[in-house]
């Protein structure tokens, strides 16, 4: 198999990326930009070698503590249990959390082998003794088995932790209630905050 | 910048990747195939350093020259002028053509700079009289630029070759002929066959 042959497979490991566009994908690098190209790999090999988990919240980084963990300016306050580490990107990107985070890598799935041990409970525990913080913001997914996981959290840290809250559920932003689902509407209205 | 980002970062040099799809393949990748991430990495480093065009074809090749324009068994009759290296693999994955191709690795536009030169249609004239094929199918697209670039190379092989053709235009597969365009329509008028 020629060398272009074998980066076209390759690049098929990318989520959503098929023969066509992983195809189009390596023409246009070879065609256009080389340079781009050798960079992306030698940070790929880099990034794949040397990302770890922070011992403090689990989150992908290439140091032993995440350059959010290390941030003396956040709010020790609040502790927020998230899914993934693309949910801690998306709070961070919307803003207006100022806390720290625990990445829990996944949700509770018995039918799929992850149970405590693989979403390193036991390191929650050990970090909400450590920091101390003031609440627990549960935010994993609002499916069934993201809410068992905040269930389950709720259980174990029991009162080690002053208040434990859970994100609200309800209404997006932008979107018409005409049709949003039934489980949705019930909790925005089981959620409705007094305006005036 | 942490690596993490450095790596969401570069994978925007691929077309079509935005910001979220970039975040998206970076955490799959640390997430659930590390090995598949540093193999793409490696490859693409090998690749972007060692592809080059084809001393015959101008195809991309790692080689002097490419797996095509060494296979012995294809019809020496047939020369196929492509624009890019994407059209032979299209070809070659339609199957039914086996004679050689020479990409251009563009089409003639006065107006970006792109003449005859960058083309390299002095290496295609001299291919031409080299393998001396019975006919030069012109496959260059059908746009104005393209049909430019096809009736130009008509003129520079001359009477070098017997004969030259271009590539039907006509009422694609599966299509329905009610959305078709006119120019569309009226090339598959002229070059309608008779069938019986």
């Amino acid at each position: 198999m020629s060398l272009i042959d074998q980066l076209v497979q390759a690049f098929q490991v990318l989520p959503g990326v098929g023969q066509k566009t992983s195809q189009r994908m390596v023409l246009h690098l070879l065609q256009r930009n080389r340079p781009g190209g050798s960079h992306l790999g030698v940070l790929l090999e880099k990034a794949m070698a040397n990302v770890q988990r922070c011992q403090k919240c689990q989150n992908f980084t290439e140091e032993n503590i995440c350059r959010l963990c290390s941030d003396l300016n956040r709010n020790a306050d609040l502790l927020c249990v998230v899914e993934s580490a693309a949910d801690v990107l998306a709070f961070e990107q919307a803003g207006g959390y100022d806390g720290f985070y625990f990445v829990l890598h996944g949700r509770l799935s018995p039918l799929d082998g992850i149970g405590p041990e693989e979403l390193g409970l036991d390191e929650l525990v050990a970090r909400i003794k450590h920091l101390e913080p003031e609440e627990l913001v549960l935010a994993t997914n609002p499916t069934v088995e993201g809410e068992a996981t905040a269930h389950y959290i709720t259980q174990i840290v029991g009162d080690r932790i002053r208040k434990v809250s859970r994100i609200a559920h309800g209404v997006p932003l932008g979107s018409e209630i005409e049709y949003a689902d039934g489980g949705t509407l019930t909790h925005a209205l089981q959620g409705r905050r007094t305006i005036s």
